[in-house]
């Protein structure tokens, strides 16, 4: 079943790293992109903002160091939670984007 | 800039096709994603509800055909409005999945 995001965005905002009870590393952030997309043979500015959390080993290595910067990431949404539908991202991959 | 989302999912409403006074056809559509994803070598399962649209010639070929059905879906994401952050899946590309 797909289910894969891959977008270029600003880190608006970056949480500081926590640990869930299983001690699982956790680093949420919030991610804002812009960009012109083609759509009915039109070109439009598009803009979104979307929560993002990256869980697991690669959360350390990037924690304090995403805030303001642009990046690319892909990965999978999900909904907050059971009773939440907010979509979040979750990051599989993360790398910056240079200029 | 990147801003693509693949997506199989199961069409749970759609809207009549309507056109905008501009004459482009639109058709809205609500989707719902259910799949297993790996995270932090962790199996979990992952679930989504996301609204979409297709709009242009593609929208009255569609129209009416979608209800119920499972597809896969390509394209990109918007927020709704300018004053309205919820996201808004802008498909580019839609086919069936069967079984």
């Amino acid at each position: 079943m797909l289910n894969r995001l891959q977008l270029t965005a600003t880190v608006e905002r970056e949480a500081e790293l926590r640990y869930t009870p299983a001690g699982l590393p956790v680093l949420e952030m919030w991610l804002k992109h812009q960009s012109r997309q083609r759509e009915a043979n039109l070109e439009r500015d598009v803009a979104c903002e979307i929560q993002a959390v990256l869980i697991g080993k690669q959360a350390p290595q990037w924690g304090g160091k995403l805030a303001g910067q642009q990046v690319a990431v892909s990965g999978f949404l999900a909904q907050r939670s059971l009773r939440n539908p907010r979509l979040v991202l979750h990051i599989e991959h993360v790398e910056f984007v240079k200029g």
